[in-house]
């Protein structure tokens, strides 16, 4: 089904697109406004395949200063725009719900600036996160995250959705490592904060209120980063467990003993690997476990690095924490480990259809709910599975079934928020509200703080026509369900 | 002089405080509303004794729901109010300009909550820094904020100027380590954003608002802040450099050995260490060098750490960096090198009048503007001094008379922040805008960001109750020079 009809949520009235904007856009951007029905379709819907809208407009600007004619002609005529990078998000903020102009950053993808001193990057939008990473890498430092869209997700969308990823408990997360935005607003006016200071305390921060945004409040276009220095010594252990209480252990065990080298540590279960070698034909160096671990050290001193993750396996091992592991030095077989945690999330779309949640917890309750969920489920789910960042207490929380069905889903919500909100966890740890989550925000925000992000997009947006349906509650006279 | 004469500012039309509203006062705070003259006058002016105000009233609310009822009286009566901390910030934010209601946090000084798996911290905003370090270190952590003023500021009011300080290097700012937030607003409504997750993506991030806004847009009640475990090894090297260009080479040299353990990088001139020495009978362990660098690790393996602090020394020594050096790996030296370099602004303030000036710039550039300045004072200065967190990109530049006048002020301004616009450098990095730089931020932002700024203000606080005079420039109707 159409997804406004799965959501019941009903079109806000925006003006509808004219022949004469068209003629506008294609005056604007001359060859990069596309109408025709096939080349406009896969931006109309998002990567999971679950949300589809009826956009009949892409634009592709080049510069801040075509956006920013874009937006002021969209603000003056109240044309509804969806700005869209990478198109990898899996909460549908990136498709359109409706007709809402697609505003693409796909060829705003040139590198700025880059200096070796700082390590600090600036660049447009648009830019694909492991180019940026490759382009940095061969100058000695390392883009700040990594999640396992890189090859498609645009830094812009990462910046506008505050995404997390695998490199969050080294390098901390983009509020940190971001120190400058270009965002356009829905007037069309620029925003300047482009700056590259390491610190700076004049005024407010603008910036923070455009990361995780989710484009409902500003379009980003220019980004300004701090890149760590890229390590000089890189080892992976991937490692069985035979509880997760043993996978908490090994997690306490190896923060104190690795230290500042530590900088991953994530966790599958067994179903996870099950898939994983089902349906990618990945094979798993080590077998028979219900969990698996995946510890990422990073230093600048190989020996050192390599004696102190020795000295915490044969801890791991000796005390029964570990029950079978690998570690791997070279390049090669560290993408290959890396694989197995990275490609769950694709793994899973062969199943059927996903359920997916993004959940922070207290790191102790992590998998309860995961084991709480099946057992409410039984045989009505396929798959229910749980991995993801331990170390930052985010859970990925996934359910398969061969289609979509209302009365699964009800099952499964509000329960998962409700379990959550019991906990004083967050409902969306880094995936966002988009269009999927944005009703269920009272469960980890208070009205107050809804209200008053209400009030900044009044403020920002007065016309809602960036990103609309998206983020935030709709309010109750919109008539939505 | 009286500063609201030295600035030639004007009183904005607030209530002027009543008999009944003492009277309310002292029925909601027995014995915490403060109106002897004497007992007031301590709250009245600031750390530097460079600004004053003439408040009659400092309240010492314990818990949230007095801050509340206090700023829902103030707001409802139209009384000013100026919230403050340990009184030990820079700019004179902390301080009344006129007759504004002192709020003290010095009695919200409870630890709320502290979990030893994660190391996240909740406590009242009035607790003192030094206090918490010690508390948490009892518990296998720190504070992943450390700054000279420790022993007397508060962590709310560290949040609400968005402190750096010493560790910023290693652990970053607080937007990063700062997990949530209450908030009481000007309306004396709370905000409930105390989270204690490390990850949530659930709609506009409210809490960055108050990071940095200097009391002008909240009250900060409790904070809720993610403490790195403590590390088990510390090693601290003072060491004397002969030139400014030898002291950037040093610090990309020990960036590149020491990686992932080095946690501070600090610079000061001669003239600091000849200050320190004079005034506070300190005395230095490395001697005539034009530049002393002190460089500080954190690691969790000792031997480890040795070895790359060492190997790292060989070779700077070896390759003429630097000239003379000394290390420790005792607390109590340690601390007694840290002091050299904490104990310069104490050291300053006994010279006289101090001109202070807290400037982001490209890291290279960082001494150019000592230089630059001294040339261009001449005589007219005591001291013209530099020190400061290198490795941040952060210069505190120091110009001493022996009393406030108004031609060397105007030999300095606008000089050095034009100065600092050129090299797209900020105004402030670290100490807030608060009464004394607010008037400037338009070197380091652009005017529509301002504009935004103050519509942010004029929506959460529309009456300007709170912190008046500070961080966003006078509008020219207000009648401001």
């Amino acid at each position: 089904p159409n997804w406004s009809e799965r959501y019941a949520v009903r079109r806000l009235p925006f003006a509808r697109l004219g022949e004469r904007d068209v003629a506008f856009f294609e005056r604007l951007l001359p060859g990069r406004a596309l109408t025709a029905q096939e080349e406009v379709k896969p931006f109309n819907v998002d990567w999971l395949k679950s949300v589809r809208g009826c956009s009949q407009l892409v634009l592709k600007p080049q510069t801040t200063a075509e956006v920013s004619q874009v937006l002021r002609y969209c603000y003056e005529k109240n044309l509804a725009v969806n700005p869209q990078g990478g198109n990898t998000g899996l909460v549908g903020g990136s498709v359109p719900v409706f007709d809402e102009i697609i505003l693409s950053t796909a060829l705003m993808n040139q590198v700025i600036s880059f200096d070796k001193v700082s390590g600090i990057l600036v660049c447009q939008a648009g830019c694909v996160l492991e180019r940026l990473n490759e382009y940095v890498e061969e100058q000695g430092f390392i883009m700040p995250l990594d999640l396992g869209a890189k090859g498609s997700c645009h830094i812009g969308g990462n910046v506008a959705t505050n995404a997390g990823g695998l490199r969050l408990l080294r390098y901390g997360s983009l509020r940190g490592t971001v120190l400058g935005l270009e965002v356009v607003l829905a007037d069309g006016s620029v925003l300047d904060c482009l700056t590259s200071l390491r610190k700076d305390n004049t005024g407010y921060d603008l910036k923070q209120l455009f990361i995780g945004s989710e484009g409902t409040l500003g379009v980003i276009t220019a980004v300004s980063i701090l890149c760590p220095q890229k390590p000089k010594a890189v080892n992976v252990a991937f490692l069985g467990c035979q509880s997760f209480a043993k996978v908490l252990e090994t997690f306490t065990t190896c923060r104190a003993m690795l230290g500042e080298i530590l900088s991953a540590y994530e966790f599958m279960d067994e179903k996870c690997m099950e898939l994983v070698e089902r349906h990618l034909k990945l094979s798993s160096p080590v077998a028979d476990s219900p969990f698996y671990v995946l510890i990422e050290t990073s230093g600048s001193n190989s020996s050192h690095d390599e004696e102190k993750l020795n000295n915490f396996l044969e801890q791991a091992m000796a005390s029964g924490l570990v029950t079978d592991g690998t570690v791997a030095t070279d390049d090669k077989k560290i993408k290959r480990l890396w694989s197995l945690r990275e490609r769950i999330t694709e793994a899973l779309t062969h199943e059927g259809y996903v359920y997916k949640y993004d959940i922070s917890l207290p790191v102790g309750k992590l998998y309860d709910l995961v084991d709480d969920m099946r057992a409410r489920l039984g045989q009505s789910a396929k798959n229910v599975v749980g991995y993801g960042h331990l170390g930052d207490g985010n859970l990925h929380l996934n359910i398969t079934a061969e289609s979509y069905s209302h009365s699964l889903l009800d099952a499964i919500e509000p329960f998962v928020y409700e379990w959550t909100a019991r906990c004083s966890g967050s409902i969306s740890a880094e995936h966002g509200l988009g269009f999927k989550k944005k009703q269920f925000i009272q469960y980890s925000k208070p009205r107050g703080a809804v209200v008053l992000m209400q009030q900044f997009k009044a403020m920002l947006d007065p016309k809602g026509i960036l990103n609309p349906y998206k983020t935030l509650p709709s309010a109750p006279e919109w008539g939505l369900c």
